[in-house]
């Protein structure tokens, strides 16, 4: 099957390779219309590593895909053939202790898309259990399917901070998945969230949705507005989204007490934390890895017409274009929120 | 001071009475501008009481409140003369062991507006607690303002149910309150509400807000509307803000394994409850006793925008028309949500 | 294979039956060791039905059983011939929506021990999913292990109550669940624990566990008890075990504001249900459905030493003398907590 | 009035100093019979500071009292002359917007005894709001009742981390706060802690409770001693204790996936904090301030008999030796865990 190969750090090819096509008891195959591409793609492929996770062998890349189901194995009754579907890439072992207790997300055996060495979904037919795809309500797109997957990591981060109705909430850095989680708080419960980032452009794209208030930190201080806009009393959640080390530090000064701070971004290296600064406040700090339960959730999101996430869809490129959207990709454009390659002419 | 005083069941006036005055310590004065009309209100006046708290002395109406601060007391430093307001009708023991374990509404001592035998606001002044005034941003009227308490009590419910973002609840009952649910739902992190009556005017009020999708029981079942909504899964949440007994047998049907039901409807004599139907999906049930650290949040939830209640004020009278006000209110037109009198012309 | 099989309504009999004993993927094959009766058990021998569980045909009774691994399915790596170990009787679809939420206990698909048609395992051999089998210490007995399942219904309705430290808690009912409803609340954090009966030889062997206070109903008020042991606020929690529907319209008398009432008991028909007097002290109710996730913890409780279930073991009989075991449990003695069948001579 | 006071660092004088003595509305006076020294009174008097907290001007130390009432303010029903009481000795303004939420613990006014530049209760009487004193039952003595508080600080770290039934907890560090958290988790519903420290002496003394398991991490690694007790599953719960930056990097190592973090000592310089080792088991991280709402729960589990403090009880030093008991404090000998002074002869 033709796919999306990266044969090693900083090399990308279009072609053959052997993948797995037999349609198991309790899987489906799927014929893949759309996949977005994530920053850890990008980062495989300019680092070939994230981390532990080294590229050692070829590996397709791609983890955020839709597509039409082609064929459902035995033991499944759920789907047929014909059925639009996006698919959740992490794949636990449902008997695990963590899978019984329903964090399957934090089962030590969960195998992951494009996260070495399993193979992604950038290649025209993909196999995967029916436990973790889902089908498409019909006024939900194919390229909105394919933003399932980022949207969910907001999602989770949202389900984390249990947000209570109207908390104000701030989100650190407006990338991809700034805005995703900033989105994902405002709708669950948030009235009003404010998103800071250095970089305009993407202020600029996340303050297109209402309730989203950018705050350009190279001209203005976050604990500033956030006194602002919350009276001196401090934001009921803080979403660290950048990963730099420097935003730990100041993590505390604009939460409100009793606050909840929420990691998402993942800095490489251990950063400094103030431990007396959270306790003075009784901060509660929640962690995120991927997540759990919540693919249903991101598209009753879309399909309420709750959230609207196309205009972040910022380019779609062919197939046979996977290489050039990659290279873009690796830009990092400002403008640049999500791009997708359509798999499927 | 003029005041409508309700003499006993049934008997309305608009007269002068003797009302406390004075501004003590941590006290604020407020001129009134904007009082809604509550169903407790239009309770005591057509039937004299409300299960044990009856009216046996003249008691001033009204609870749902905005105005003008005129006076701080001393130990205020909150609040200056101009402020606009809105003020929380209920006042604890803040030393109480209720009060300091932040659920001060059901802190046996707790006072309220318009509760036998303490009068209420429909009044031109008022002296009330800092602690329990609320200043209104510039962007939100005193109509509104004085929805913020109703709103109140939709949001106390939404934060028991403790919304997971994208939730698909269920109300049943489009009444004032019944509507306020699902807004405040909606507003809180549900994608949508379905929202069940079997009077078509409440529910066009309540379907003109996006994500409400209300369910004529009279043409159709709950449980099919749910199921079709759920893929047959169930709703996450189910409002009870009916108060009919009927609706408590039938509570389980549609819900979710491991959901959760609100009982925000206040049946007047005990109900059949189906404890084996509730066990079988291990339900959580919560109540709702008026509502504890949500003014706030109400407020916020309209200087944002995210909410937006002026749909729902169907008319305001004058302070001269208040008894007209009362009589209408107690006809209960299927097209009245809310009432409001105008206390400063 | 041999097994104490329920023929029909008050019918029984210990004879060969054909039983499943293929060893498939990712399952054990256990040598039976000890069964304890449960009153489902009984109850079945006796109406031959449990609400919509009917017994159509003859069925193998018994779920709550430790005994010896003989032989581990492919695809098992936890469990070799010779551990010891106990199981959970209740089997989901591991990849239900249910299930991946941590909710398998409430999987509509799930199938449990002696529910019918499913069969028991009062019989030599046993084969079950090695994800729902658990590792015995050395120092927790057969007779304790088959006391794991009790406990884990206790355990359930404990964790449901989510107890914080120094907790005051109320069990009304003092049968077999309800003490180890009792227990497993104090292991689980309450301070103390008032139980309430009529029947004095049950009060007598509750009050023998420290922190447990008996309240005979017979001569004293429940709720004049709790005002005694919390000065009057009441008591932050209270276990319904009695099923009885009298005691659920005194529920919320003794409850405190601000508490949870967890209801284990199954009253037959729907009971009568004051929801005003829950919502004057916004009380949560919780119900319970067999349990999730706690059977780890349950032998850790018995690992530990924290409990001590084998006072609560009446008397053991062995496999020959089932019928009789029977016979006498459904006699429902007064002094009988637990009664045992000894299946492995 | 004579008291202990900090003339300044490393000077202390039993002297007489004017304290106030009205008995306001709404407070008590108490006649001081107990009091025990913490380590923040040691460290006022070594350091003459704690963090941005400095003496300034002489202050009264000790905020660990128990006593009797001599007289009960106005508007004080509660109490009675000669009733038996302890102090919980953080006093807020009960009308902010903290302390209606029930989190007074946080309230930015609070204040607190022998925090400067407030005066603490190492003096015969002492004035106290009725609010947060609490009766002790008859079996409970003083000089438990002196223990109430720094049993706050455990009960407080238990609470917030949500105990479920049956969890195994890790306490790092066995100093005198470490021993009291690790009591409390034990209480409140931990099945066994494993407490890790490197003096053999206060090993020693926390391991004569049943539950409690010690690891002298000179000779073992935390990491494995928590993997044989848990079979490599991990600790539910983390209480950090010890407040040292080493402590902080290998917290995650023995977590379970899940798990939570209670960071409850406190590390004078910001710390390395690893975020991708806790994002990877998604772990919760809480922190804690003092206490809200536990002072009666540590009474409850000290009068019902759940826990026993007397064999923590070092030595009493009578007032006259207070100098003596400071010094012997800031000594700090492995074998001492709480110093007590009895001030009334």
């Amino acid at each position: 099957m033709k796919a999306l190969v990266l044969e090693r750090q900083r090399e990308l090819s279009l072609r053959e390779i052997n993948l797995p096509s037999a349609v198991g008891h309790g899987m489906v195959k799927v014929m893949v219309d759309t996949v977005g591409i994530c920053g850890s793609d990008v980062h495989y492929y300019t680092h070939g590593r994230i981390g532990p996770f080294v590229v050692k062998q070829p590996m397709v890349l791609g983890h955020e895909a839709a597509g039409t189901v082609v064929e459902a194995g035995t033991g499944v009754s759920a789907f047929v053939a014909g059925d639009r579907v996006c698919m959740e890439p992490g794949v636990p072992d449902l008997s695990s202790r963590a899978s019984k207790l329903g964090l399957y997300n934090v089962d030590p055996n969960v195998t992951f898309w494009a996260t070495p060495p399993i193979h992604g979904c950038l290649t025209p037919y993909v196999v995967h259990p029916a436990a973790f795809t889902f089908k498409l309500p019909d006024n939900v797109s194919f390229a909105e399917g394919a933003m399932v997957e980022p949207l969910a990591v907001g999602l989770q981060a949202a389900s984390k901070a249990r947000i209570r109705p109207g908390d104000v909430a701030v989100v650190v850095g407006a990338g991809p998945i700034g805005i995703l989680v900033a989105l994902a708080a405002l709708a669950g419960g948030c009235s009003r969230v404010i998103i800071a980032d250095l970089v305009p452009e993407k202020l600029s794209i996340a303050q297109q949705y209402p309730g989203v208030i950018g705050v350009d930190i190279r001209h203005k201080t976050l604990g500033g507005e956030v006194a602002a806009v919350t009276a001196g009393w401090g934001a009921d959640i803080i979403f660290e989204a950048s990963g730099s080390p420097k935003a730990f530090l100041q993590l505390f000064d604009s939460i409100r007490p009793g606050g909840c701070v929420v990691l998402v971004g993942m800095p490489i290296e251990p950063v400094m934390f103030d431990v007396v600064a959270a306790a003075a406040k009784e901060v509660r700090i929640e962690t995120v890895f991927r997540y759990a339960n919540v693919f249903d959730r991101a598209i009753e999101m879309l399909s309420s017409g709750k959230l609207d996430l196309r205009p972040l869809i910022s380019r779609t490129f062919s197939f046979d274009e996977s290489v050039i959207a990659f290279e873009r990709a690796a830009k990092g454009l400002p403008g640049d929120v999500k791009l997708q390659i359509k798999v499927d002419p």
